[in-house]
């Protein structure tokens, strides 16, 4: 299916305030960017770079007063996510070298106390794929999904004990689980089509099978339509933007995904 | 100032032709690309990826019968590429690691060949840009730019014997004399506003001073007006496209560039 | 000076383990590795590979029954590390882009919740260097340093919380408190020569004046004697050993830094 | 089998010279370095930096006077390599991203101008590895191996004209032949036991049925005892050592394999 993707941030800046973006999606495996937009107000020097996990970011340094960043792009991405039920657990002698840092704790993912946990919630499950499926029944069963209801990260163990989050943080609790079991788990942040209410989404991926399977435990079941901005092994790697100095948010973001045509 | 770079290739595809496009430009130091669209008919699968140097590049498999790819980019580009004279010959223990294997001789640019060459025509010059400036007349007066006049990459050895050559031969040929002077030098391909004839251009970067300096000997002077595609060793690693199989031809290749408003 | 360092680890393995061990020490800019022994018994397969830091990883599968990894190796490194008051911050956007990941909280690290804090601690004096150093002085003055006090990693809030730690815990606290003030911060294991007790040593260092400084709060002044085994952003990212499946402690540990001639 | 490799050069400098070294081991999927040892004489700064083939090299600036480089290791590999009879050909669109650059001309493999030769050669064999097999028998019964007959490297297209050469001479045939068929092909210096006579060596690996296979066209067929020190696309990347400046000969040259027992 094809998306047009859109969002809009403005900002009313006091001091000269230094940004890093992540908001440019980029081509891979489960998209494909036919075009792409990317403009900034005022005209200002912007550099570019990749970072470790080939997320495109950008650096600048934004003027006082008003202040907007503008991203557009026509999107082609799967109609529905796979699905692998039975897919196996990848002994961690097997794993490529890259995902193994996905095996270890990180900022709002602190895997390393949530052993006994994920071995009750997957009691009876065979290892792999059928495990992080039940990980994800369990958070849209247990851990409420309140969009809007959290304007930082907070980590794993804050949202299991607070039983409730937004996308990000049921990522995050989802990520812990897996990563105590042996299994790499990593952030994405991007849009979906039809989220309600639209806004930029958070999931996770899991490495299962010899490949990165997506989970999302704020939607009822699997869907298709999402679109990956930045992949990380938590909120720390993928902020849409980092911004440095005194605090700074949004006057408005818009953001918006709609179906199109085939891009011809 | 802002560009509008575009470029059409159609193929008339007779077997089934896997090929490797490099044709989609990239934000970096020197340029910010706004805006950009590829699009490939018919709509197969596309899959892109980042090569060693940090060129995009994109894999396909074109299906028998018609296949065309159109690029279009706007671009914030220099006005005039930075000159140096003075700048200074770096010292190879102080050169960073990135940059050492463009001392290294390569397919079309045999620096191991050149020394004796390169000292006679920078006789006299301080080392470092006065050197490359020298190469790049030398060449500009010495080396007859012919474009279109070749079809496939010839190198240095040949350039220098055929005293002839398009924009990718110069840009050989000055590659291996910065080399051989232990000048570490790159090729970049890509567009040139108000080319003549209009087309893809190739041309040279030089590390002096502690940075990437531009070169061209096909045109009278420095100039601005650069939007870069890919950078390499020589042209082996910067093909706008690598296809692998029964030699396929493009049946038209459009390729325009032209001065736009600030992009609002 | 030149160091002999060597690391004994013996397990008692019960079921068949996966390991990922980090205790190979490589030459870098601080240091140069003249020779290197790395022993593991019984003769099994082993994997090599370097991780996203640069770090030498080894990877194995231990089979039940003894297990035992011996390493070794004569370095060359400084007499004493240097120390750069008035170093300058490095603003955010001149920061390169490699150091930028160090400027986000990580899993022991939470900078994100440190700002106020470090800006008290570090009242009054100029932005860089002098920061850190103050951070460092505080911590030695406040966090009571116990070696040995602890088994597995805690993270800059717990320490804080606790007042007290091994080496590792007030690095973690230190690098926390750096970030929060928009110094990149980073985490080194290693060996340090003269360590009361010996053991494998944590410390870290911090982004001012365009390059990296060590800072260590568990000494009372600046040494030398400094071998890295593992740079990361924290703990996580810098075991000695992560091992899967029931948990295995070593039977012993046996560390030992000796002073030698020139290695001839 | 557990062999030790050593290898020690002396120069007579006359003029402070920088050098880049290629002599340092390192553990990979093939071999294991169970120690290492690498004294350079004087007792000069050495700066190691891993290139972009992830081989070990080493920096420095030799003193005017005698230089020496002495390395050993005790390294662990196969008593024959592997042979792969049937190993099919690698599509163009499935190669990993990693080896597509295997595939391009390079330096001394000017793979663009041998496709009639190498189909030629072999006709009627199956596509993948019984086509680097037939190559490599071809280039064992057409090309004249004479050990020590050459100084410098010389091109695949002057090795075909020449119709004999050093080991890197046949390398650079085997991998142009293989390229120009669409299948990855590199380089690999090292060491080879019982070699004769004695000396440091270069064998070319080719891609197929999804692996490097080793292929060494010196040698009457299969054999064990390969110690690699690295790999490229072809000798200039992977020269023992790069110097710059005069050149400068070694005095000597002693290279050692000998067969030990188990690494204890």
């Amino acid at each position: 299916m094809w998306l047009r993707i859109s969002c809009d941030l403005t900002f009313d800046i006091e001091v000269t305030t230094p940004f890093i973006l992540m908001l440019r999606p980029r081509s891979g495996l489960q998209q494909w960017v036919a075009s792409d937009e990317f403009k900034i107000t005022p005209n200002i020097s912007v550099i570019e770079f990749t970072d470790n996990y080939g997320n495109l970011c950008q650096r600048l340094v934004a003027p006082p007063g008003h202040f907007s960043i503008c991203t557009k792009a026509d999107i082609k991405t799967s109609e529905l996510v796979d699905v692998g039920f039975g897919a196996a657990f990848i002994e961690i002698q097997n794993l490529p070298d890259s995902v193994l840092s996905y095996l270890l704790p990180s900022r709002y993912c602190e895997s390393d106390r949530f052993s006994e946990m994920a071995m009750s919630i997957t009691a009876h499950q065979s290892p792999g794929y059928d495990q992080v499926a039940t990980i994800e029944t369990w958070l849209r069963n247990t851990i409420s999904y309140i969009p809007g209801s959290s304007n930082y990260p907070i980590s794993a163990i804050e949202v299991n004990f607070k039983q409730s989050g937004v996308c990000r943080d049921l990522a995050h609790l989802g990520i812990a689980l897996c990563r105590s079991l042996s299994i790499p788990a990593r952030m994405v942040v991007g849009y979906l089509y039809n989220l309600e209410p639209m806004d930029m989404h958070a999931w996770f991926e899991a490495y299962v099978g010899g490949r990165w399977y997506t989970f999302d435990a704020t939607q009822a079941g699997p869907k298709g339509g999402y679109v990956a901005i930045g992949y990380g092994h938590d909120a720390a790697d993928v902020a849409m933007y980092n911004q440095f100095g005194p605090s700074v948010y949004p006057m408005s973001q818009v953001v918006q995904v709609e179906l199109i045509e085939e891009n011809l």
